[in-house]
């Protein structure tokens, strides 16, 4: 029905050796190094070994979309061929920083492709290319409902030359990551303008801007995802110069919107790989794991869970990879429809894949001795991420009932 | 992602054309005609009527195969390019016999062509590709479990120069209706062969034949999908001529599994088409009812309901085509793994969908004011038809396991 | 944890006696006499013999109230003491009318018991309690959410002495039944009262008034619930006497309000009924099919399923059971948290429960040779009844949260 | 429908006044003090302060049995009048130690009361009682079914005078906590014993005995309990004397058997209890939260959430209620059928549960600033603790499907 691009095909089959080679080797290894961290937010050292040698393998920057082809070397991918490869990376939940194709900093470098001046991008999106520095994106903040991005309250405020923010953000993803350099950080310049789309600006703030203090990092469902994780941060009479806002004043919205397709899109392909490799966990624990004299794989329920693990992986992605089609012949905007389909799919339908996948191990499939229980986090989390779930089906459902208005 | 063949599109406006045209301003009409009829599965005035239409449309047999193009005028179509075309005729239950393209004798045709002698063809395939008569396929007995069928027991005996069978089946999909004219049915006749799949063979057997005794109708939740409908057959010292088998003595097993794959993503493709058509039926209830002072539309778990369901429709549909795809290029052995993951997660997705949509619509969800009560009925009857889900369970996650076996 | 009456006791441990005797050794029968009957809404011999039994039996007029005892033999039941009758009774949908325990007349007779006059009580609830005749109660209407009651709209207008009635009713329960003498009509006597519950009356009309249409039986799933059956009925310009208001003008939605509670309950009680006998069903099942080499017993899933579905039923039966404990103590106003709770779990729940039963019975499940297919209509058209669940669901939520308001 | 004894009536009230004063608000403070520890299974002194308080408040035992209420001063209590107990108790997952009713000391108590000698009670049930020391159950495996008791591999043998152990235990609940000090250790004796269930041995080992490896802490679903905590242990060449034995050589299977039916009646409870918080919760955020210009509550989806999860609660409490009585009357043994229903139907319950509430709280619903990403580890543990809810279905379906043998 559909055939990947004869790039993306060689990279596949380039990621899934360099996976085997250096990725599922080095899990426990890297486990280990966490572990042992004495500050849990530092880079690993393993971390970058494996970069260096992704980097010499051409597995780098895969995420580029060919419109901005000239920011890497493989001459850039659709959404489409780009799919595949985020699912295998997804097997592994930290390997996407190898490739430099992990959240937040993929969706970021977009931005700065798309709307950063040459010296902005000089200054960041460079570094960020080579994999040198990570960046963060803040936009979420506790005390609103973020996910409708007009109730953003951190104040933006000129004063002569100067931005000057006040304000705290919450689930900064990447914030506490010693290699984090800058945040992008939405906020409020203009709250009374009438069109509420225009009251919002971007600026562009380094990490080690006084007045910026983070509070603490963010567990959910105890994980920390260190040691890129989610950090809450208050901004007190941060000043930035007036040149490092993006796009320009009070177009905020309009960069928050171009923002976030590819993202979810990104979040629901990596997912299905985990599902795909909590499943291939479950079907060796089938066939090894003998309870009450026959093995998981004769009983019946076993066998009635892969299928139904199986079709569901196989549904999820044909969603996602349909979905992406459509955004590389149409853009992002005009498939909304089937991104929050895929948003609001993929990471209940993943999380249920894997919790039967992990109940099938018995108490350990809940351990670090397996990477379900991270990934399950992962899918949970997914849930909320860009938005809960709930949202997006208002806005899916009511566009799906206005097709018919008048009927 | 995907095309449809020029041909096929050009099928599936001209269907949905008729459908506009013809199909949907009947349905009163059909129901009311069935419902007024004496005998229930005698065949209807209007079916005739719009049969001469399809057909003079050029919108007859669709379902026939590229490969056995010869048995129609449109030159065949893939599984593929059938597949959207089976979806609209779905959208309304009994409108598939419009254009000769119902179950079963698609898949009985199919059988004709593939195994049938040529004078076994004159005599029964011709009138049923005119649509003149219809057939059934007598394979489940009520005393085993026919999914697996080397199970079946009725007895198919040689004496002299014909074959006498002895037995009783069930669920015989359209045994009863007037139309119908020969029954191709499934025995045992070598049941100590040691090759458990060499002891079965088929024969046809003319409806009218001594020793027939249709018992009755049978109904699935209060339906008994007159005028096909579903009988349950005894078969009493029933002679039929030796050269009444189909492809040889022992080769009934082979036939049957010939036949199935096909006829199974028939119901999908069908089922996607009722779903689809409930949910506009919902979105218009959404548009049009108030509750408690708002439109349904503007019910956040409304809303949530018709994302979910529009989510659903386009995972089960993408699954589906995939399979044929598959089924096209690879044929549908090999592809037995997607036909089990599509028949057993499409009707179900189905049925839930359609309870959705169902309760959106109050008590008159569920009456005859409606499709949707139907075809939940055809969904919910779907996960036995061609077995039970949980026997393709058993065999996918068998398959699935075993890909893993050794790791 | 609890016990019953020992009245309650011995009246299960007779009703359970004639079931064994008199019910379950006729189901066959009821189901030809209905077959065979030329008009489906006449009473059936076999009933009547029934009813006679059962009265003989003192099975009688159970759902009697304590504060009601006058009415019935028995000396009255609790919610609490009759739930387990109920539940009986709803393992064959059809016996509750062998013991006059059926909807809507028992809700109908509690009416006539707490609301109408001496000369009303003579005329319609002595031959009510007798079994001489049925009744139906008409609320429902097909163009507005009738679960608010503030939504009716058939006119009854005062002219001289007599009610006018003029609209159109849908899913009266009972109206088509030969038995069937009256009806409660509720509808819209002083549209522009300023308080909205006041605008309702409820007047007793003979079924044989002129200007009573009875349209058509509606079905639900396939069923049309014969004899009792759902109707459609138009009223244009009935007229009755003015002595024929119940309770007073007016007080139409007083009455609505104060007869649906326990009718709730009685459908969740019966439902469990109906659930128990399916698992019933499943387990015998289980212990006597066998499917590729093993009887259904020794399968892994359905062993799941059918420890699923007892687990449910047990918490089904508890909630009930305590919904009414808490009525017979507090009232129903002050309980409507917990009949809500049961309303909007229980069927739903008993739908799932039978459904996986029916499945375990392959094809045959389905049909007419198990109750099942018809108690799965029953629990499905339950999710509708008295309000779609999510009316209720909204009422219950809002309630819930209230209990937290300020902090 | 049913009434706590006046003891249980008067400690809940006793210990809801308790849980307001003393542990709702030292939830930070607990939190804080186990995140600065250095070692994060040493005992927080805010835990011995609270211990000193509830103590001294008369909440100290509760779970004692009354059979053996000398071992406690409040009498004893039945499992249907501690129930509401540990209900309130499990509201906040760390206050159970408080009252000296966690998990596994009390089963662990209750085995020293049933089958210790005088001088083991002395030396190790009395510190336990009074909350001095901690003990450990080790009995799970991670090379077998540990479900399964038989297949329990820990060698045990005599040599002289000692027993010497040999093996590798894991999921040991409280291994790591400094206050532990004994194991009760489940191995094999006897493996060559016909009867399967003479096979195994339970001794007693000192924390502190030679050979024992305390492997690592595990995590589950990235929580790792602490300070209590689940342990891989690893057991070499570990000696211990012949009078360390419980009960006797070859009844360690009669210990295992005896000691579970509490145990997890008691997890359900506390799960109810962490389920009935999330829900109070979710309806201050439902009252508090306003997106897209409502407050949440008025969000139709919410409602329906808030409406199923007090359902769901009300219908897990009571089943829970209603199996404690039945083991109150019967014993543990005569009810397993329903201990297995609990089980396997109460934490899957409140894992969806507390998903549902989750989601509402956007992504902080995830984080530590609320007790439900942690409740929610909770439950998805209980579905594996004491053996995976399908083990106890298989054992559930089987017995009720034997009910209905031969018919």
């Amino acid at each position: 029905m559909y055939q990947f691009s004869e790039k993306s095909q060689a990279l596949q089959a380039k990621l899934t050796a360099f996976m085997d080679e250096h990725i599922y080797p080095n899990e426990i290894a890297y486990a280990e190094q966490l572990h042992a961290a004495e500050n849990r937010f530092a880079p690993l050292p393993i971390m970058d070994e494996l970069k260096q040698k992704a980097k010499a393998a051409g597995l780098w920057n895969l995420f580029v979309p060919e419109k901005y082809a000239q920011y890497c070397d493989h001459g850039g991918l659709s959404n489409f061929d780009y799919a595949p490869l985020a699912e295998i990376m997804g097997r592994v939940v930290w390997s996407p920083e190898v490739f430099n194709c992990n959240a937040p900093d993929t969706g970021n470098m977009e931005v700065f492709m798309k709307y950063a001046t040459p010296e902005q991008q000089e200054q960041w999106l460079t570094p960020l290319l080579k994999g040198e520095i990570k960046s963060s994106y803040a936009m979420t903040e506790p005390q609103v409902a973020s996910s409708d991005a007009t109730n953003i309250e951190l104040s933006i405020k000129q004063e002569g030359d100067e931005w000057v923010l006040n304000g705290r953000k919450w689930f900064i993803t990447g914030a506490m990551y010693e290699l984090t350099k800058i945040f992008i950080v939405m906020g409020k310049s203009d709250p009374e303008n009438e069109n509420r789309h225009k009251q919002q600006t971007q600026v562009l703030v380094p990490k080690d801007t006084a007045g910026i203090s983070i509070i603490r990092p963010l567990t959910t469902l105890g994980y920390d995802d260190a040691p890129i994780g989610h950090a809450e941060i208050v901004f007190d009479n941060v000043r930035v110069p007036v040149a490092n806002v993006l796009l320009g004043e009070g177009r905020g919205f309009e960069i928050a919107q171009g923002r976030l397709g590819p993202g979810r899109m990104h979040h629901c392909m990596r997912l299905i790989g985990s599902a795909q490799r909590s499943l291939e966990f479950a079907c060796k624990r089938a066939n090894n794991r003998v309870t009450f004299g026959r093995p998981l794989s004769k009983h019946q329920s076993v066998r009635e869970d892969i299928s139904k693990s199986f079709s569901e992986i196989e549904m999820a992605r044909l969603l996602v990879l349909k979905t992406c089609s459509l955004m590389d012949q149409n853009g992002a905007q005009a498939s909304k429809d089937m991104i929050a389909a895929s948003k609001t799919s993929v990471p209940l339908m993943v999380q249920n894949i894997i919790d039967r996948c992990m109940q099938m191990h018995g108490a350990g499939g809940l351990t670090e001795d397996y990477p379900m229980a991270e990934a399950f986090n992962y899918a949970r989390w997914c849930r909320q991420a860009d938005g809960p779930d709930q949202v997006h089906q208002m806005a899916l459902g009511k566009q799906i009932i206005d097709r018919y208005a008048g009927e």
